[in-house]
């Protein structure tokens, strides 16, 4: 078949799809050898009754994979609301395929040409792209240096919907609930908290709900949970809007294997309080390895750091940080550089690894610093 | 929390997704003593590589499962183009979360208020759902009775996205190459052939591609490959409708188990022509009971009938058709009954299982026939 590109077949679709640039994943090598800190994902293997709630629901031949799954996600929607408490009940639950199904079902009910969503820059880069998507109309507010939440301008905005991470990426930075109720106290449109990163933050906005029915949390189990692969990711919110997202959301989009891992791993807070426990630890350790190099580091309250190296002239900007960047890439410990923006170009964003992962950075970081070529 | 409605939320949601009625699946019983022949599921489990590639994917521990999954969804998008042939290379295949994925996909890519997507009725009921979601223009071009292909109405449409299902759901009837290419020798939209039964069918459109590219195929692991619960479809396109697609996708839509056990069943033709032909078997026997019962059945080349049932008088009808599928419910026997259209309200849409459910299926009707109460 011919693979000549067709200007015809182009302009066919929508020309705002025709222009859009998809988003950019971290890289995901396929190769074994690398030491892979770049997109967040738990070092650590997820609770044990995830491997054997899958293997009972394979069975001996899969025969139960010849059936469609649970359309509502029932029993993993009554866990969701079960392990966070509050009053919240399966009415308050919508499951997505990852999180990011979520986050394009509100761009889908909230979002358009006219109807503005808004998010902070930095924070996760994926909320531009799918207000491109939608060819939706974007208000974009631009943190200070300092990071803390400019909660004036968000509750001024004219977005009907505002997105805000928290802990944010990629700073690591958490918004604490009293800043997030000055948002609340008067913005009317619908604030979506993501808190991909709670589990690792010292406070989250759950207990809000009962003041404010225009919140919506976002979670996701690829994270702490470590279950990056299954795609499963959750929104709590009032059920009129859990109704609307449904509307949108595709029946089937949560397969049956991935509702079965993600009650199992629901069912496991214990498991899963020792490993973020770890997880906390290797990253205070980490930042106060950087703050004891002299890199000024955000205070991180997620599963990696945000610091902006220092080459062994003292010199820190984009070009230091691309040159650590690529000595680590060349050296197979792979990381995050965002350097589009004066406000992340001089960073390098590390995801926690286990303790012996940090010691093989760190060693990396040792031998640019030593070497000729740091920039 | 509250739950109590509240106006304001839903006036933030877009004035359209407001009104919107989501799509209705098949039930999906979740205790046991149904015979479940309501939504085209595989009766067979599937090929027994996909519990052993499951198992291999998630090992002792689930460890692998911490780690995202391939955003390319590269060995699967291989295994697709090596199995259908045709010089289609990687580049000619997208994966989806289930074929449904795939076709919004295509309605976000090119349909919208003004571009319209148009769709045959009866035909799959998924695509009305979508285009309303997407605030889209529809173009509706309704079947004779007859249900041959209306291919002169289609190549005329304004529209700028065309699907037909083929074999046509819910009727079964396929529609020739021969037909295809009469709406694709002068339509210079896109015309997207949904294939979700192909593998039941005697002809399917792959062959055309050489010739049009604008033509798209949509296919599913969810019928013929037994793996409805894994959520795996896929497009074959040319590559810059793939392209296209890619961007509006979901960096990570398909989980890492749901890859693995494709690429596995992917891998195992011969396994899969086997119960095929089984289905096959039973559908033409189920449906010679139909003819010699007198009931009016389209000829099907997928893994249902659709029949139009008479009662002891030898009546027909919208009636007659509630008063089976109500008679069958009751005994745990589900088919689909589609009573909001002339053209479907008479038939029962039944779902080929194997040769003993068939059997208490056959078996039902006629104690229906033989009850006070069939209408």
């Amino acid at each position: 078949m011919s693979t000549a590109p067709s200007t015809a077949l182009s302009s066919l679709a929508l020309p705002h799809v025709a222009k859009l640039h998809a988003y950019t994943p971290g890289l995901q090598p396929t190769e074994p050898g690398w030491v892979k800190l770049n997109t967040n994902e738990c070092p650590y293997a997820p609770s044990p009754r995830v491997a054997e709630a899958l293997r009972r629901e394979i069975g001996e031949d899969g025969a139960s994979l010849r059936l469609y799954p649970n359309p509502k996600s029932g029993p993993l929607r009554a866990a969701v609301a079960q392990l966070h408490g509050h009053g919240l009940s399966e009415q308050n639950v919508i499951i997505g395929n990852g999180s990011d199904d979520i986050l394009n079902l509100l761009i889908r009910a909230f979002c358009t040409s006219e109807a503005a969503a808004g998010y902070t820059f930095p924070s996760y880069s994926l909320y531009p792209v799918l207000i491109e998507i939608q060819d939706g109309k974007k208000t974009v507010i631009e943190f200070e240096r300092s990071m803390t939440l400019p909660f004036e301008r968000i509750a001024s905005s004219d977005a009907r919907a505002f997105f805000i991470t928290s802990p944010n990426a990629p700073t690591g930075v958490a918004f604490s609930n009293a800043h997030l109720e000055r948002v609340l106290a008067t913005y009317k449109g619908l604030l979506v908290v993501d808190e991909a990163y709670a589990p690792f933050a010292e406070e989250n906005a759950i207990p809000l709900f009962a003041k404010y029915p225009n919140l919506v949390i976002v979670r996701t189990l690829s994270k702490a949970h470590a279950l990056a692969g299954i795609r499963v990711g959750y929104a709590l919110a009032h059920p009129e809007i859990v109704g609307l997202l449904d509307r949108v959301r595709d029946s089937y989009n949560v397969s049956r294997l991935s509702q079965a891992a993600a009650v199992a791993a629901l069912g496991d807070p214990a498991y899963y309080a020792g490993i973020v426990q770890r997880i906390k630890a290797t990253r205070d350790a980490t930042l106060a390895n950087y703050v004891a190099r002299g890199w000024f580091t955000y205070p991180s309250q997620a599963n990696f750091i945000f610091t902006e190296p220092k080459n062994a002239r003292g010199e820190s900007g984009p070009a230091v940080a691309k040159s650590a960047y690529d000595f680590l890439y060349a050296n197979k410990v792979l990381v995050r550089y965002f350097p589009s923006h004066a406000l992340t170009a001089s960073f390098l964003r590390i995801s926690v690894g286990t303790d012996a992962e940090m010691r093989v950075l760190n060693d990396t970081l040792d031998a640019w610093l030593q070497a000729k070529t740091n920039a």
